[in-house]
C-alpha cells in the first residue's frame, strides 16, 4: 500500500533530453525533491495550486529523445562550470542524472537516416511506451525543449521533425507541451490527430523573458491610454539557442510570438523590429534590450528602455515542471484539446484566452481551482459557456 | 435651455495653479477641447467610461491658488520653449489660458504671513465658494498639485499648508484630490474633518513614472514565483518637483509611497534604495534608474533593468483631468470618503484596494460601471460587503 | 580695403544641401555668427585652433545641390517643430536661409533622367565655378552630407552618384569632404583623378554617436589589457538617414566604417553584430545601444551597456563647419592628397593614422599648429618623415 | 649563481590581506604562474613593458596584515562559489594560498587594542621587517587594499589607520601604494615622513569601474566641444565595500575621487550627484550606471548612459600586482616621491600628471620606457623639467 504511494507515478518525456533545459529541469527537480534548494520559479509550488492534485515533484520520472548522445552528468558540469547550476548540485544528484540518462533513446532524423516518416513516428511512440511500461508509469506528458526548428516550408514540404514526436506523442496517448517556437502540433497534420484523440495539449513557445516583460508593459501602456508609436528590441544570446536562431527561418518563427504579445495587447503593431544575434561568448546567459517610444498627453514623446539579463535555462526549466505537472493532471481529470488557460507560459498560446500576464495568472488559478475541483478519479468538472478549454 | 445645457458645470480648483502640472491641465484641456489633439494618456477618454456620466472637458472651468505670480500664458510660452507642450498649443489657447489665469487667487502663507491657520483656511474656502457661485457651478473638485512639502513634524507641529487647503476644501464643500505625497487629508485633524463631510476624495501621491512600473513588474515577479533580493532605484528630476524633493524630508514623504508599492506587490521589501535627485540641466524630464536583482530556478542570480524618460507634466496632467471628472461624478453620485477604487492612479491609495496595476485597472472599470448604474440625480449603488468606499 | 576685409570669402557647397544636416550646417553658422548661440560642438572654435588662420564663420557662403526642392526656410521650420532647432532661431535667420536657398542647383540623376555621367559631372562642376565665380570666392569647399547610397556594385557597374560628385569637385578645382558612408573619392576612378589634381580631400562617414564611443571605448580595453569578447550594438534612426540605411546594402556600407574602428583599436574583431533599424516613430532622434561582453582577471565575465541619444543632424553639423573650414585652409596652405589627420572625424578615415580618439585629437591638435605655421599665401610645411599627410 | 636567480626577490604586504582583493591578487598571480590562465587585465604582462626589468610574477612573495582571522584557502573557497574566481583555480593553487596564509599577521587596532600610535607603527614595521628578512627579499612593496575608511576628522584627531600602515611601510624601509581612498600617505604626518624617506609610492583609490569610464569619456565630450550639464551616477555595491562606503564619510572620501576625474577632464563640475549603495544581494559584483545630459550644436539636448557590470576583486587584483611590480622597480631604480607616472591607476592620482586615461596611459608607457632606460643597479635617469616625478 504504502509501497504503491511512493511508487513513480507519473513520466515526463523530453524532446531535446540533452539540452540545457532538460539538464536543468531533471538537475532541479532532484534537488527541489531532495530539499537542497526551495522551488523558486516554479508557480505550481505556490499556495494557489496546494489542492489541485497535482503529481508530486518525487513523482516525477524523466526520459526522453535527443539526437546527441553527452552524457547528462557531463552535461551537468559544463552547467555548473559556466554558472547556470550552483556549485555541488550536480554531484548531489548524480545519481538521479544518471538514472535518466539511462532513459534517453537516440533521437532523428539523423544525417543518413533512411527511414521514413511513418517509422520514425512508430519508434519514437515506442520509446514512450516502452518508457511508461517499464516503469509502470500511470500516464507520462511529453514536452519538446529541443532546439528551435526553421518554420515549415509549406504544404509539399516533409513533417517537420517536431510534428514526428508530437505524432508520436498522440500514438503513444502522451499529452503534449510545445515549449519551443517550432510547429510541432500546430502543424495540420498533428492538429488533426489532436481533435481525434482526446489527449489535452499545451503550448508554444515559452515566455521566459523580453516577452514576458512585453505581456506587462504592454497592457500597462494600453491601460493608462498612452500610445505606443515604436518597440524595437534586440536579443542577444549564447548558447545552442543562439545558434539555432541565427538562422533566420527559426528566428522568423519566434519572433512572430513576440510580435503576437504586443499586438494582443496594445490593439495595435507599433513600428520597431526585434533582432536575435548569437553571441557564443555569453554562454548560457541571455540579454533582452527593448526601446519604447510612446506619446503621452498632447503627443510628447518619451521612451522607456528595459534590459533583461537572464540565463534561459534557469527561467524555463521550473516552467517546464510546472506544465509537465499541470498538463499530467488535466489529462488525469479528463481534460481534451488546447489548454487556452495556461498562456501564462506561452508567447503564442493555443487556443483562446487573454494575452496580459495579469489576466493570463488569473486564468491560471482559475485553472488550479477547476482541477482541485475535479475528483483525481472523475473528469474535471466543465467550463461555463464562456470558457474554451474543453 | 440649451443655454443652460452649454454653460459650464464642473469646477476644478487648482492648488499649485501656476506649476507645470496645472498650466499642462488647462492648455491641455482646451486643445483636446478644440479638437487640436486626441486625449492620449486619458484613461476616461477610452470606451470603457463613455457610459459613466462623467462631466464633458468641455464643461470644465479652471482656477486655483499659489504663491506664485507668473501669468498663465506666459508659464505656457516657457513650457513650449522646453518641449512640454507642442509649438503652437499655447497661442491656439491663449483666451481659455487668460481665463483661468483671472481665476487663479493668492495662496499663503507667504514669508511675513500673519495669519493664523484658521484665518488661511476661511480665506482659502471662501475663494473656492467665490469660484463656485460666480460661474454658478454645479460642484469644484480641490485637486492638490503643488510642489511636495517636507513631511510632517509630529503632534505638535502647525498644520501642513497642504492639510489647509484640505480643510478649506471641506469647508466649501468640494471633494478633494491628493496628486502629491504631501499630508493633505490625511493628516489627522483633516481626516476627522472628511468622515464628518460626507465628502469623498482620493489620492495621494500620482502614480506616473517608476512606481508605475513597478506596479506592473512588482506582480510579475510574484506571479512567476520568482524571488527579488534587491530593488534599487534612481530618480533624475528637473524642474521645481526635483528643487522640492532634493530636501530629505520631501524625498522620505515621496518615497514611502514607492516602497509601498513593492511591499504591497512582492509581499517582501527588497534590499535597495531609491534616490531622488534634482538635475536642473532636466528641465522638465526626468528620467528614472531601477535596477532588480532577482533568484530564479535554483538561486540563479538574474536582473532586470529600466530606464524610463518622461517629462513630468505630461504623465500627470492627464490624470489630474480623469481625477477631476471621476471625483466630481462620484461627488454627484452620492459616494463619499475614500475613493479606494481611483488606486490605479496612486502611489500610495487612500482606502483599500489591490497594489498590481492590472487588479486596479479592473477595480477602475468597475467603478465605472458603477458610477454608469447611478441615476445622476440620485445616489450611486452601494458597492458589496466586500468592497471599500462608501 | 576694409570693404575687401568684410567680404566673404570661402564656399561650402553642400550636396544634399536640403537635408537635415545641411540646414542645421546653415542656420547654425548663421545663428552663431550673429551671436545668437554659442559655438557648442564646434572643435575649430576651441583656443588649439586661434592661431590657424581658418576662415571666419562669417566669411562662409553656403550653396549645393539636391534632388528635392522643399525650400530651406520651410525646412527650417520643420526641424524646429522637431526640436532639432531651438524655437526662434529658424526665424532670426531667415535671410541667411533664403540666400542660400537661392545657391541650390538640382542634383541629379532625377528619374527619367538622360544625361550620361559626363554631362552630370560637367553640370555638376559648371555650377559649383559658377557659385565660384558669382561670389568672387578665393575657394569652395564640397562636402557630401546627402543620404547614404548603397555599396557600390562591381567594376561594371555605373559610378555611384557621390562618385559622379566627387568628380565634379576635382573637376571645379574644390577641396573634398564625405561626411557620409557613400563611395564618392573612393571610387577607383575617383581615386585616381584626386591623385592627379593635387587637391586636398578629406572622409569619410562622420563620426558622431556609436562609432566616436567605440573609439574611446575600444583603446579603454586594449589599455586595460582587458578581453573583448562580443560587441553588440543596435542602432535605432528615425529620418532620412534611416529610411536610407534600412537598405541592407547601404547598412553593410555603415557597418564596414563601425567595425574598422573596433577592429583597428582592439587589434581583434570580438563577436556581434551591428543592427540599423528605421524608427520613424523617433524624428530626427537616434538611439543607440552597444553591449560590450569582456572578460577580466582571470576570465571573469563582465559587461558595459551604453545608450546614446541624440540628434544626428545636430551632432553632424558643428563637424561639417570644422571640416569646411579646415579643409579650406589646407587648401590655401598647399596641402593635398588624403587629409590623415582629420581621422578624428571619420569613422573610415582616408590616409593612415591613429584609430584611438585620443591619438586621434592630439593629431588634429598637430594639425592646427601646422596649419598655424604655415603663411597663409605659401605652402604648410612638410610634416616630419613619419607623418602620413602631405 | 643560478639558486640566486631562482631565489623569490620581492614582498607584496597586502593591508586587508584578507579580503576578496587580496585573495584573489594572491590565488591569481599563483595560477598565472603556474600557466592556469593568461594574465588578462595585467597591463605589465603587455610587450610595452618586456625590457622594464619588472619582477617576475613568480618571484613575487604575500604577506600583510588583516583584522580578521577567515584562513585564505577559505576565503578563496568563497570567491569560488560565488563565480569570482573560476572552478578548480583555488584547489589548484592551495598551496601557495596556505604559504601566504602563514604570512598574515594580525592588523590593529582591534576592539579593546590598548597600544598607542607609536606602539602600533612599530608592531606594523616589525612584522615588514621579519618577513623581509626571513625570505632574504631584496624588497617589499607594501599595499593598501583594506576596506575604506572614513574621511579623516580633522587636526585634533587620532591618526587613520591607513595612515599608522603607511608610516609603518616608511620605517620598514618599503615603498607604498593606497589602492583604496583611505587616507594613507595624505594624512600631513605621513606626507612630511615621506618627504624625508626618499622611498616612491603611489595612490590613490584605484580606478577600476565607473571612473575608468569617466576617465575617457570626460575627455571625449571636452575634446568634441559638447557642453556636459549633468552627470549623476549610481553605484550598487555588493561585498565588503558596499557595506564600508553605506558609511557616508567613506562614501565622501571615494566621491571625491570620482569628481575629481570629471573636473580635471572637463574643466568643469556639471551638476549631478553620486550614490553608494550597499547591496549584499549583489556578491562580490557592483553596477554602476551614469546619466550624463549635454548639449550639442545650438544646445540641442542629448544623453548619454553607461552601465558597467562588473566584479570589483577581478578588477581591482590585476591593477594591484602592476602596481606591485611598477613601484618595486621604481624603487630598485632610484625614484622617489609620488609616482605621478602612476595616474593611469588611481581616480585620485599622486603628484601632476594628466586625467584623461589616454595621455595617462601614454605617461606609463613613457614609465616603462624609463624604467627599461635604468640600470637595474643604477638609479634611474632623470625625467627632463617638465616632468613631475623624481
Amino acid at each position: 500500500m504504502s509501497a504503491s504511494l511512493a511508487r513513480p507515478r507519473v513520466g515526463v518525456w523530453l524532446i531535446g533530453a540533452r539540452g540545457s533545459v532538460a539538464t536543468t529541469v531533471v538537475t532541479g527537480c532532484a534537488a527541489i525533491t531532495a530539499g537542497l534548494h526551495p522551488p523558486t520559479g516554479m508557480v505550481t509550488e505556490t499556495p494557489a495550486f496546494t489542492d489541485s492534485a497535482l503529481p508530486a515533484l518525487s513523482g516525477l520520472v524523466f526520459g526522453g529523445h535527443d539526437t546527441l548522445d553527452c552524457p547528462l552528468p557531463k552535461r551537468a558540469e559544463t552547467l555548473t562550470a559556466s554558472g547556470v547550476l550552483p556549485p555541488g548540485i550536480a554531484t548531489a544528484v548524480a545519481a538521479e542524472l544518471a538514472a535518466t540518462d539511462r532513459e534517453i533513446r537516440p533521437g532523428g532524423p539523423t544525417p543518413g537516416d533512411t527511414r521514413t516518416e511513418a517509422e520514425l513516428i512508430t519508434a519514437f511512440a515506442d520509446d514512450m511506451t516502452d518508457f511508461i511500461r517499464r516503469h509502470e508509469l500511470e500516464r507520462a506528458v511529453v514536452v519538446n525543449v529541443a532546439s528551435t526548428e526553421p518554420a515549415s516550408q509549406g504544404p509539399g514540404a516533409p513533417l517537420p521533425v517536431s510534428t514526428l514526436y508530437a505524432l508520436a506523442a498522440l500514438r503513444a496517448g502522451c499529452p503534449y507541451v510545445n515549449f519551443t517556437p517550432s510547429e510541432g502540433m500546430h502543424h495540420p497534420v498533428a492538429a488533426r490527430e489532436a481533435e481525434r484523440s482526446g489527449l489535452p495539449y499545451a503550448g508554444r513557445d515559452g515566455k521566459t523573458g523580453q516577452t514576458l516583460l512585453r505581456a506587462v508593459l504592454g497592457p500597462m501602456f494600453a491601460q493608462r491610454a498612452l500610445t505606443v508609436r515604436a518597440w524595437s528590441g534586440t536579443n542577444l544570446l549564447g548558447g545552442g539557442d543562439g545558434a539555432a536562431l541565427a538562422d533566420p527561418a527559426a528566428a522568423a518563427a519566434k519572433n512572430a510570438g513576440k510580435e503576437r504579445v504586443l499586438s494582443d495587447t496594445l490593439g495595435t503593431v507599433p513600428e520597431g523590429e526585434v533582432h536575435i544575434d548569437e553571441v557564443p561568448a555569453l554562454g548560457d546567459w541571455k540579454t533582452a534590450w527593448d526601446h519604447i517610444a510612446f506619446d503621452g498627453f498632447l503627443g510628447t514623446r518619451m521612451i522607456l528602455q528595459t534590459i533583461w539579463q537572464g540565463c534561459d535555462s534557469a527561467l524555463a526549466a521550473p516552467l517546464v515542471l510546472d506544465l509537465a505537472r499541470l498538463t499530467a493532471r488535466a489529462h488525469e481529470a479528463g481534460l481534451t484539446g488546447p489548454l487556452g488557460e495556461l498562456g501564462f507560459y506561452f508567447k503564442d498560446p493555443v487556443g483562446a484566452g487573454p494575452a496580459a500576464l495579469g489576466e493570463q495568472y488569473a486564468a491560471l488559478t482559475g485553472f488550479a481551482e477547476r482541477l482541485a475541483a475535479a475528483n483525481p478519479d472523475a473528469p474535471a468538472p466543465r467550463p461555463g459557456p464562456d470558457e474554451e478549454t474543453r
